[in-house]
């Protein structure tokens, strides 16, 4: 359900390389050549794109890009360039360093919105890159009270099976929980709650609340997100999309980086290049039905040039 | 400072396969055979020859050394013959399926006293071998309840940064906080302890416990012992140990699995059959040091026949 095209056959990556040393060589910068080969490879072939151009210039084509690009294009080119699992440990990076709701998304994000094998790259990444764990960090992280915290280290410490089986049994028993703490206010949701949706497999969590919604005719996040002013519950809305239908969660992403006054440019880069080549597809027929626009009439309303370029190359045709 | 011997050169993984194939072939086995190929192998030598084995007799090594051999001695030579990570996640399902304090230290060895990339690799087994991860299980697990349960599900959850730069200030900084918890008792333990132990790297976490000894004149291993009857506190000590010197730990559980009324043989075999390849050199000498015994003579007061035949060549020479 990636949304991005690729040629066939696709050039050699040495080749691509010097295609890029080319758009990048001398006076100006050819953009449309970059996202013409950029943005129609994969991340192993972009990885190898990489390789190839640092063997033949002697420069990362990271370092290139940044001192070639500026704004939000060179965001985006460079967040589409990185390895993912590189770039969601920059991405969760950034996001601790930054007080607000869309900040908390980023780390709900990474922690459950890819599949645990992906999350486990990107925790070794984030180790590399900045000499602490994610889940240290997070711990440590002074923007974050109990029992928020305790919660954000649970999801970004997990390593959830990731196989298909699903215990029926399990299912309706903590939907029961849930609802006992999440309906009935018998519990804290800090409790059960957060040690469900923090640990339970994804096909087992789709199968409780789908047991929770038969059973008590309304959908968990549709209760969660009624306790308004409720932070924890808010955030575990966020890892409830996350984990059982991550397109809802990006495309309302996408929705509020656009209306408003202004645009968030960075939450609009990152859910269109982080999920590009996961769902990108499904995102948009999810904002198609629930807003009644197509996330390509949006972006273009209200962004412009190469960064525009970017985008709708990753969001792919409607 | 692994304590079995490799002979040089090491025989091709299909010679020692066909050997092993002629100890348990006929009538009776050939132990000692057994014992003279496994118990001196590299676990990457073992893996060969498990594949090796299987090519050849269309049967596993382990489902083999499971149907030939019985007793402790079976016990040892199966856990030996595993791959490492797939022990471990073994290891750590049977502990949660009993209570006392024995199997929380399995946990909590399993979860510090191996590299944070082994870790993850016994994580993954767990996943592949028990459909549902470790900390889930352990999260869900009975035994346990807060806050003990939250730090435990902590320690199996982490992927502690490997390398070893250390912040001095960070670490002064945390040393007044676990002895405002530990000695002044200002804090729950389960609060900053429980992190500090929880998330930070080994060589960050010596040079915190350095600082402790220094700043307040004792170790805060022997300030957590103290608290009698805290289990959580007896825990913490274990994680320190398993964290900090790993060779105290083991030591004593081979020392405790040797005295008192009769012999604790699993967990005997475990430390010994777990340490021999990472740190049993260490163990010994820490042995001697505190129990002015050798391993190998409280080994043999303990043990007979084959399976002290295997304990001992995994303990090498003192």
């Amino acid at each position: 359900m990636a949304s991005i095209s690729i040629p066939d056959p696709v050039p050699p990556a040495t080749e691509d390389a010097e295609n890029i040393r080319k758009a990048v060589q001398g006076w100006g910068t050819d953009e449309k050549a970059l996202i013409e080969i950029l943005g129609h490879r994969t991340a192993a072939q972009r990885a190898e794109i990489a390789v190839a151009y640092e063997g033949l210039y002697n420069e990362t084509l990271l370092d290139r890009l940044h001192s070639e690009l500026s704004g939000d294009f060179r965001s985006a080119m460079m967040l589409w360039t990185m390895d993912p699992a590189a770039r969601d440990a920059k991405l969760a990076h950034k996001a601790l360093k930054k007080k607000g709701d869309r900040h908390v998304w980023v780390l709900v994000e990474v922690a459950c919105a890819s599949s645990p094998d992906h999350h486990v790259a990107v925790r070794k990444a984030y180790c590399a890159a900045y000499s602490a764990s994610l889940e240290e960090d997070v711990a440590a992280c002074p923007l974050y009270k109990d029992p928020l915290k305790q919660f954000l280290v649970r999801l970004v410490s997990s390593y959830r099976y990731s196989g298909e089986l699903v215990d029926d049994e399990l299912a309706r028993a903590e939907a029961a929980e849930l609802h006992d703490a999440v309906v009935a206010r018998k519990q804290t949701l800090h409790g059960d709650v957060a040690r469900i949706v923090g640990s339970r497999s994804k096909p087992q969590l789709k199968a409780t609340f789908e047991r929770f919604r038969q059973e008590h005719g309304r959908a968990i996040d549709d209760v969660l997100e009624e306790r308004r002013g409720d932070q924890l519950a808010a955030v575990l809305k966020t890892a409830v999309w996350c984990l059982a239908c991550p397109e809802k969660h990006f495309a309302e992403v996408i929705r509020i980086s656009i209306v408003g006054l202004g645009t968030d440019e960075e939450s609009l880069t990152r859910a269109i290049v982080s999920r590009a080549e996961v769902d990108m597809k499904k995102v948009k027929e999810e904002y198609k039905a629930r807003y009644r626009k197509t996330v390509t009439s949006d972006v273009n309303g209200d962004t412009s040039g190469y960064y525009n370029g970017i985008l709708l190359t990753l969001v792919g045709p409607e």
